[in-house]
Parts: structure tokens; sequence; C-alpha cells
């Protein structure tokens, strides 16, 4: 999930926490660059396709929207896109080992590699129900705008340059992505740039509505499970063993307490104890104790720092738990990292944000640079360019049964998204 | 649950705490008393039906236990003990307000009244299979030994005195309650002591199994529910808001860092925090955090110390809790007592005592004066003579689903509850 749509859901009550907006000029040689190629004819001939395309585009998102993708569930939508990928006349498509659609256009030289990718997975779990319900203009269903738009737009951008014969400089990959809401833990792009990153020059993830917002800065994320265990027994007549919540209880005073001090200053970072739990009656000393944990910065030696005051707290629980037993077992603790989203940064001064930022602006936008923890976040923190762009529209209730999109100017999405890439890949001479 | 069958379950681990045995030594003038007693040709009559009783006894125990009383449900096991109870020949019988079965038998001088009770709940929920199974002498079911046993053994007894033609000279109440296990939170015989309290002079609970354990220290204990509440939020998008976790832990800090100290002295004094839960995403600031705790002693003062230690560490936390929120609402607290069980000792030399002892030792057993929480908990804690003793037989698995019971020299267990009541009540001249 792109923070574009995010911000729908909390934009009324934590608006400054999410357009942590730099203020970056756009140098005018990019204004200028973008200006020219969408005067070029065959740009103009594709945008020209995009409008008179609307109809399909529309049953397009709805036909795959239709088509389930829970987490760790997606192939039935991977292969209904890598159809959809090949019909629209890419070189070569296939599946990978962990489930990524990736359909390659060459381009003339090939020197480059620009890859344009949309997710497949959606956070709705196997069942539930993905039939797309239309009121006037808005579609409802679930995934419908994340991340099936970005899908059925950069398909509709590949579309688009096949119908004008543009001949690209780079290669060109549209990919489909695993894995990148919750616990899929981008392990989609984490294979992607684990197998084929050395020839990925450019990373262009489409997420989200609208396109003003260009998200340059990756939020990374730490996230543990934390299991303090013992023998457990009654609460009188085993009195005196080691008990896993106390143990619990002193690890989170100890790491709030100091994560609170480190947070005050420095770069935006912050940690929440999200869920809790263990234990089976009011009588009993229980024989476990568990908490999951969420850490983020935009930084991450910050991450890496607060990652450590927790990983102390822990530790120094554990020692003062047991050191305070009066009979039986020591406790141990089982520390078990369940989300790790690196985090950094691509600067606005690279090309492909200049780019980004002068498309945004010559279609009448005003192009927002932001932070949020999308597909891009891999690319970014390995150095490599990357950007997360919206694919137009509007949409709300993102991860909601009541998810919505409306096509408001939504072929400025797709314009969006063909521009950024043409700029970046070029057109052959 | 009385702590002889307790005892059964968790000897093996623990047994010095369960067997805190003071060494108290029996007067000549009780155990007098008691061989008087029992070579009276009236009672030698009774000891004769008990013993010709044993297959009805039998069969009273299995309708008894195969009629369900879950938790708060005790309605249908109460009607068929108050039918029994009136077929045995008691003077009147009635199901009180709160659900108790009261059987009145007079005395020739009513100057004093003595209850005999067992409790009717069982632990077990609403439609767990209660059918009686054998194999060999041993019966399985749940509820069989705890404590439909005691039931049975206190109708037997009153039926013994109806046809040994026995006149007591005190009051006898034959009682079942309701309420003794768990969050029954011994509702049954608090009841009985708000509505006639002020009549009963000595209280005598019938549960658990054989003829050696006495308990005359009611173990008390307090358990609460505690919740903190916040307005929740996304980890990232509204981080500086108050997290109830953070409290939560804070909060089992201070109170297990005082809590050990106070419990490393003194009488045995124990807590628990047992079962914790709030939160529903990783990525998710937790609307609520709760834990349930629970607390014993035999000394009300030591409980009630232990409580004030917990109390204060509950505001401190949210206090401090509070004092670091950025934004937000402040964080809110609901303390909830769910259980509350009185404690303190009947002297071991109070005549009920001594004669429990007495009797015990006349049975050929090795008497145990011992601490538990049961029924007697509630007379102890108003200074009413009250001791707990056991049916006779041997049980096992009480709580469990295999739960068992054996009629091993089971009619002693008849004959103790006989002796002690008989030589409370005394028998008319």
């Amino acid at each position: 999930m792109k923070s574009a749509f995010f911000c729908c859901f909390l934009l009324f009550t934590f608006p400054s926490f999410l357009h942590a907006q730099e203020s970056v000029a756009v140098e005018k040689r990019y204004t200028d660059e973008i200006k020219s190629l969408a005067n070029r004819s065959v740009v103009k001939a594709v945008f020209q396709h995009f409008a008179d395309w609307e109809p399909q585009t529309k049953q397009d998102l709805i036909a795959l929207t239709e088509t389930p993708a829970p987490p760790f569930k997606e192939t039935a939508k991977a292969k209904k896109y890598a159809a959809m990928l090949k019909e629209a006349g890419a070189d070569s498509v296939w599946i990978d080992e962990i489930g990524n659609v990736i359909a390659k256009r060459k381009g003339r030289s090939s020197r480059k590699t620009v890859v344009v990718e949309a997710h497949l997975d959606t956070v709705f779990p196997e069942g539930t129900d993905v039939k797309v319900r239309q009121k006037g203009d808005t579609l409802y269903a679930p995934g419908v705008g994340d991340d099936t738009r970005g899908l059925v737009a950069i398909l509709t951008v590949l579309k688009g340059l096949e119908k004008a014969k543009i001949e690209t400089d780079a290669d060109v990959w549209f990919v489909g992505a695993v894995g990148e809401e919750g616990l899929g833990d981008l392990r989609g792009v984490k294979h992607l740039f684990k197998t084929h990153g050395s020839k990925i020059n450019s990373y262009i993830a489409v997420d989200g509505d609208g396109i003003s917002e260009i998200v340059h800065r990756g939020l990374g994320s730490y996230r543990y499970r934390i299991t303090f265990k013992g023998s457990g027994g009654h609460s009188y007549g085993a009195f005196g063993i080691v008990n896993p919540h106390s143990a619990l209880g002193k690890a989170i005073y100890y790491f709030t307490g100091e994560a609170d001090k480190f947070t005050r200053q420095g770069v935006k970072t912050t940690y929440s104890v999200s869920v809790i739990g263990g234990g089976t009656s009011v009588n009993a000393i229980p024989y476990e104790s568990w908490m999951e944990i969420d850490m983020r910065s935009e930084s991450p030696e910050r991450l890496k720092g607060i990652d450590q005051l927790l990983q102390t707290a822990v530790q120094r629980a554990l020692k003062e738990e047991n050191s305070l037993k009066r009979s039986g077992p020591d406790l141990t603790v089982d520390v078990k990292k369940i989300g790790d989203r690196p985090s950094g940064k691509t600067e606005p001064t690279v090309p492909l944000v200049q780019r980004a930022m002068a498309v945004s602006t010559f279609l009448g936008a005003v192009p927002k640079l932001d932070v949020s923890s999308t597909n891009a976040n891999t690319p970014i923190s390995l150095g490599v360019p990357a950007i997360t762009i919206g694919s137009g529209g509007v949409g709300g209730n993102v991860h909601a049964l009541n998810e919505w999109w409306l096509n408001d100017k939504g072929v400025l999405g797709l314009q969006n998204a063909l521009l950024v890439l043409l700029a970046e890949a070029g057109i052959a001479k």
C-alpha cells in the first residue's frame, strides 16, 4: 500500500505526519525534457489511445480485481496478469520462483533496465467477496485501488508503447510483484533484487491514487514477535517460579523508557508495542507471554539504533526476572523478526525524482515528495534510484471491505506513468 | 475445590506449599468425647446403615454427577438435590434467592445452628459430557469427586440421622451451595452468611477426598482485571499518542518489583500476572491493554498490603504514561475486582477443629491441618468456627475431563462427617 491511499484513510487525524513534504525545485532541464517528450507525436498518439481505451481499461480493472490475491496466495491473479501482459505484446513473460510476474520489453541498446511495477497481493484473506460493485461512477471492491489499479495502469502503458510502436533505449520490465502488504514483507521485490538486482538501473512502483505524490523516501520498519517462556504452574502452589508476564512487563518498561528518549530528537523514528498475549487462567502462572512490536524510521541508522534498545531491554528483563526466581527452571526468550523493510532515500536531485516532479507539474498537479513504506523501499535501500507514483483517479477506504476507486481524470495516471518511464528509458533515436 | 483434591494434582511438584501443616495436639476431652459418641448404639446403627446403603450411595452419586452444574448454571442440579434432601426426611427444603439448596432439620433446643455443606457447581462449561464411566471400581466423570461426592456424603448423613431417629440438640442445615469454583467467587456461601449469618454457629464444608485433611485456614484471594484504554491509531501515523501496552508494562514492572520484596518475608503471600491481552495488528497502537491478576494470602492484612502495592503501581503507570504523551487524549484505566475470597483461620484449639482431628484419628487416619480456598473461607473470615473436611475415598484429576473417584473405604467419609456433625450439634439428652 502506498501512502496516497493511506492518506485518504488517516488524513483527517494526522496530516502532518504523512505529508512530511520536502521543498525541492525542479531543474529547468527536466521541465524542458518532459515538455519536449510530451510534444512528440508518438507520445500524443499514446495519450489518445489511453483515452480511447477507457472502457477496456475499466474492464481490465474489474476482471483483475475479481481474481482474488490474498496474502501469500497470489497465483491465480499472477497467471491472469501474465496472460494479459503477453497479450499486450511483451517480448517475454514469466512467473519467477517466488511468484512475481515479469514481462520484458526489449530496448534498442539494452544498456539500462527500467522496472515499472505494481503489486499483485491484497490484504484480504481467502474467501473475501471481491466482486466489484458500481455506484454512480465509483467502483467498490477489496483491492480495486490497492493495487489492482496500479497493475492495470502499467499494463495499459505497455499496450500504448506497443500500439504506437515506441522503441525505448533501455530494456523495460513490467512487473506484477507478490508480497507487498503486511507480513508479505516486500518479499516479491526483495526476491527481484536478489536475483536480478545488478541489472536494474531505475525502479518505478505504481501504487496509490492521484498523480501528485512521489514517494522517494522508504520508511523502513522492523517487526518482532518476542515470546518469554517458562514452565507455568498454579498461582499459589507454584509461586516462586519465573513468570513470563513479569519479564514481558519489565521488557516493555525498559524498552519504552529508552525508546521515548531516543525518539524525541533526530529523524522521526517510531515504536509501538502493538499486540500482547499469553496465559490460560487467572489462577495460573502462564507458560508464555508474547508481544508484537513495530518500529519505523526513514533512517537505517536510527532504525538499527532503536532496535538495539529493544534487544537490550529484552535481555535485561530476561536476566532480571531469572534473578528473582525462587524455584524451577529459568525463563527463556524467543526473539523472532517478523518484518524487515529497509529504509533510505532517493535524493530529490536524482533525475528519476526530478523527472517525476516535472511530469506531475506538466500534467497540472502539484508534486509532493513523500515518505512511505512501499516496494520502492528495497531499491532505495540498495542505492538504486526508485520512487513510487500514483496511478491516477481518486480512491479510499484502502484495506477495508468498502475500498473504492473513482475514475476522476484517471487517464492522467496512465500519462504520468508513461512519461516518467519514457524519460527514464529514453526513446531510441 | 478443596485442597485434598488439589494435592493429588500438584503433590509431586510442590508438596511443601500445600501441606503447611501445623503440629497441634488433640486434647484428651475431645478424644474421649468422640470415642464415647462413636460407641453409642444409635451411632453404630447409622454406621451399619452407611455400609448397607453403599449401592444406593453409588447410584445417588451417578445420578447427581450426570446432572450438569456449570458455573452460574446450577439450577437443574439444585432442583434434583432439593428433591433428594426432601425425600431423605428434612423438615423443610428450599432453594434460596441465589440458588443454594437449604434443608433444615430441627434440633430439640434450636439454640445453635450447625451447617454441613457441599457445593453444587463444577468448573465444567455447558455441553460437557458428564456421563459417568466405570473402569474397574473407579468412576470417571467431570465433577464426580469435586464436589458431587460431598453432596452425596451429607445427603447420606441426613438419611442416617433420620433412619436412626437421632435427634440433635442444635438445628442442622444441610446445604448444597452454588458458586464455589473460580469466578463463582464463593457467592453461594457469601449469600448464606449475608442472609442467615447471625444464626449460624458452626460450619462444616465437605469437599475433597479422604478423611485426613482438615482445612481450618482460609486462603484468601483478590483477583483483578485491569484495563488501560486509549484511542489507538496507526503505529507511525499516530505515533506520540498514549500506548496502553506501555502503561501495562509499567504497571507490571512497578507491581512485581514491589511485590517481590513484599512476599520474601512474613506469612506466605503470592501474586501472579496470569493472563494478558489487547491489540489488533502489529502496525497499530492498541486501544486497550488488559491483565488478570491473582493475589493470595492466609493473612487478611497481607492480602490488603499486596493489593495496595498493585493499586499504587497501576496509578503510577497511568500517570507516567500520560506524562509522556505527545498528542491525543489521556489514557484511562479500569480496575475491576473479579474475585474476592476472604482469608482467616479457625484456631486449632477451637472445639470444631479439635473434634475433627479427634474423629480423623479415631477412624484410623492421621489428621492434617491445612490451608485452602474453600467455602469455609467465608465463615472463617467472619469469626464463625468453620472447617472443610473430606468425603472419603480417593480421587484425582480434579478440574480435568478425566476426573475420577474410587470408593476405597469411602464409608469412612460418611462416618467422619456424621461424627463431626454430631459432636458439634450434640445428641439431645
